[in-house]
């Protein structure tokens, strides 16, 4: 598994609410089917309902702060190598690799500690060669 | 604010086992007082005890899963700005800004959704122009 994350995932109770709150802050993102997404350096940080949130990774709704991880990878091999060398290593898969409702192919699993990762395989967000991430233009306008 | 996460902070509860995780999965890390730092692209992923992360940052533990950002920026007074703005734009203010004790200055605040933020000026750790962070090396060999 390589050694970066693609995009940390806020849950929030109120979409609108906190996307303010980060442009207030000076972020600019884009929303696209109520998800907030923010090019933050190689990374994107992302704002989603925290209900869906822990529906979609298959663990129970943390409260207030909760936030997930996630890494992009190339392949979908390489989404089923990294779920399979994770649960080896003791991770629970909270949600086997399964094609996602946007076209790509993603699982997840928790660590020891119960902290989320999605590894998916999405070929809409454009991977560099040394991992960084690009959020694409959704051409939304905003 | 910059757009930009310096620091991803992993609440856990026994550091040695969550370091192995890690490893197992093919990371490399650096391990100083008590934490743990890997360098994940252009940020550091990092595992710190759980009751040690809720209380430096000044808001209660919130179970597994735990985990809170930080952007590092560079100077006291930007530390200062941030923080400012936050609160202006309705953050609340979990820990104002203060000395550290690794020679640092920082304070936190929490997004409307309870979100953990650390603004740190730390000069130990060097930022690119770009605000990527490199872990620097503690020269204690693992």
């Amino acid at each position: 598994m390589e050694q970066r994350i693609s995009l940390v995932t806020l849950g929030v109770t109120d979409l609108p609410r906190a996307r303010r709150f980060y442009e207030r802050l000076g972020w600019r993102g884009q929303e696209v089917e109520e998800t907030v997404f923010f090019q933050a350096g190689g990374l994107a940080l992302v704002l989603w309902g925290r209900d869906k949130l822990a529906a979609d990774a298959g663990v129970p709704d943390t409260g207030p702060g909760a936030m997930t991880l996630a890494q992009n990878v190339r392949s979908r091999t390489e989404v089923d190598q990294t779920l399979a060398l994770a649960a080896e290593a003791g991770a629970r898969i909270t949600r086997p690799a399964a094609e996602t409702f946007y076209g790509g192919y993603a699982g997840c699993f928790t660590d020891p500690d119960g902290h989320v990762w999605e590894i998916a395989h999405n070929p809409g967000f454009p991977l560099a060669a040394d991992g960084t991430l690009t959020v694409p233009d959704f051409g939304a306008g905003s």
